[in-house]
């Protein structure tokens, strides 16, 4: 990997004890610690802080080469100097969310009380938990307004929680092919996912040891991995292909070998109880549509960026036009775009030109007043 | 069940002996069997015979009431007196594919050289055989030419193959919400299900006993349900709800415990190996798209009625477009509707007016000509 090249250079994930988090459901966290990672410099005057949200199974690495890893960051191509979220301007914060399994207290972490991992004794969490730990680690970096924060997917939730839970602590808001709340559709492909997990024979409840429940996890990627895509990406990548080279594990066609591949790398990456914990905080994230959306929404202050892909099939842009149309309710001044991009709901993390230019104007015209 | 009511009363399942059936792959299966049922009576012209063709989970049993199961026919709302397929007219004959396991000869089936079972044995089976062994069915229920093939998805798949294989042996030719071949994304949804399947503690390369690969196979259903509804039907059906009752087993939401329900279900009436079998023939079907399509479809001889339905995303209506395309590319007839239905794949299963007239109207218009 030492010919990946990244113009920020090395990087390195960092850990802050963040003390006690009262989570929304009433139980608590003692010892939180958040794993995250910054670029760029803050400002003395601490007003060019960005704070970046990543989806399911992102992790704070969002930039740059990891000095350990040597993999490159997850949203490389619009973090970094001169790029959309310019660290010669901005200070950029990117961190893991609590519940998951990227270095963030979630089931992986040792519980206090009897000094081995939660496992599933992990207290829920939800979107507006994940928030809150953020909030904490924002202030123990010593910021207390954000000029942005952002996300796509999962993270474009948290993105608009913040303007809801923090009206006061952050100037722009951008969401990325996001939603309000899952629709019974979006809720049955992580439904079908997590039905996989405890299913599996090594799942146990989830306090699996260490032969873990792998083929129904790798079931629940290969399954989510199809969301992801679009009819047209998948065309032109795979067609009607057979499987190349030795990969084709029991499959006759290309996609299902690709799709085995991504379902056995996400098994070696991601924990299953994170996986459970993450998709029901998506599950149970809901700031409503219509009229409640519009009077949850009634107290924001921030500007937003909404965009949403013609091809995301998973987060379809009317949820995105739903979101435009609450703020639009209040007053609140937002930018929508729809990008007509062919690689389905993970067009956000790939790098298109439209993307860039809008979020780098939505950031730059602030900044400006 | 006996509250169910049908025009046709009661109907039997009846098997045919065929003898032999050389498969397109270059095995033969050295004595055929197919349930089938029939509806209405066949004219002494034997000219009024129309062939309905089933998909991925049919069977047999279209129509009337079941006499040993009391069950209602899968399309009992299309077939009968006075109905679009009015047997008060013509003569229907149903028949469950080969490779299926609902009667007729598949992985189910004594297989004769080792008297047990062919398991995952039995041999491959495409589109084509399936519509041969129809076309033996035809043959010994005395019929030469068939007044009209009729299927939705795979069920329209068989139809579109029969105008090719025999374009003589049929007058018209109706294709619901099909295909001329999968698309990646398509071949994507019935990898992972296969992959539950084989992934399946009890699944040892298909010679499972008595202790079938519940899991997989209720899985790859689940999975496959989501597909065969829209993002409108399910909002409408589940929306957000908390599941009712005490069916929600490890479900928070009610669209979990309804395709937990459809997984266990299915498992129940199906067997894995035919799923296996069956979604191959699927996803091998290939009549190609465009210039090969319309090679393909040069020989013909058929009219055709193609419907497509707007909220399908499984079988989008471009697919049936390009059917559509390369049958005018021939000077073909065809009659051609895109429907405004909200429920998914499955809306051409459903009653819904439009394609009630279309089908009446076109069996109708050419009947009479």
């Amino acid at each position: 990997m030492s010919e990946r090249k990244s113009t920020l250079g090395f990087v390195k994930t960092s850990k802050a004890n963040l003390g006690r988090l009262k989570l929304e459901g009433g139980e608590e966290i003692s010892s939180l610690e958040i794993a995250y990672e910054t670029y760029g410099t803050l400002s003395d005057a601490k007003d060019n802080a960005i704070l970046i949200c990543h989806a399911l199974s992102g992790d704070a690495h969002a930039a740059g080469i990891h000095e350990v890893t040597n993999k490159i960051g997850w949203w490389d191509e619009y973090i970094g100097p001169s790029k959309p979220f310019d660290t010669n301007k901005y200070f950029i914060i990117s961190s893991n969310v609590v519940g998951g399994c990227m270095g963030s207290t979630g089931p992986l972490t040792l519980n206090p009380k009897t000094q081995k991992p939660y496992k599933s004794d992990f207290p829920f969490v939800s979107i507006t938990d994940m928030v809150n730990a953020q909030k904490k680690l924002i202030e123990y970096l010593g910021i207390e307004i954000l000029f942005c924060v952002a996300g796509g997917s999962m993270g474009g939730m948290q993105a608009l929680q913040w303007s809801v839970s923090y009206p006061n602590n952050l100037v722009k808001c951008i969401v990325l092919a996001s939603s309000s709340e899952h629709s019974a559709q979006q809720i049955a492909f992580n439904e079908v996912g997590r039905q996989a997990i405890i299913k599996d024979p090594n799942w146990n409840n989830g306090l699996y040891d260490d032969n873990l429940p792998r083929i129904g996890l790798s079931l629940a990627r290969m399954f989510a991995h199809i969301t992801y895509l679009s009819d047209e990406s998948m065309r032109e990548k795979f067609g009607r292909n057979p499987p190349r080279g030795s990969i084709g594990q029991n499959t006759e066609f290309a996609v299902g070998s690709y799709l085995l591949y991504q379902g056995d790398n996400f098994v070696d990456r991601f924990d299953a109880n994170s996986y459970i914990y993450v998709t029901k905080a998506l599950d149970h994230f809901s700031l409503g549509r219509g009229k409640e959306l519009s009077r949850n929404l009634s107290s924001v202050k921030a500007e937003y960026l909404v965009i949403a892909f013609s091809s995301d099939w998973l987060y379809p842009p009317y949820q995105s036009r739903e979101i435009v149309k609450s703020l639009e309710v209040n007053m609140v001044p937002v930018t929508y775009c729809e990008i007509n991009f062919s690689k389905g709901h993970d067009s956000f993390l790939i790098y298109n030109q439209e993307q860039a230019h809008l979020i780098h104007h939505f950031l730059e015209s602030s900044y400006n007043k």
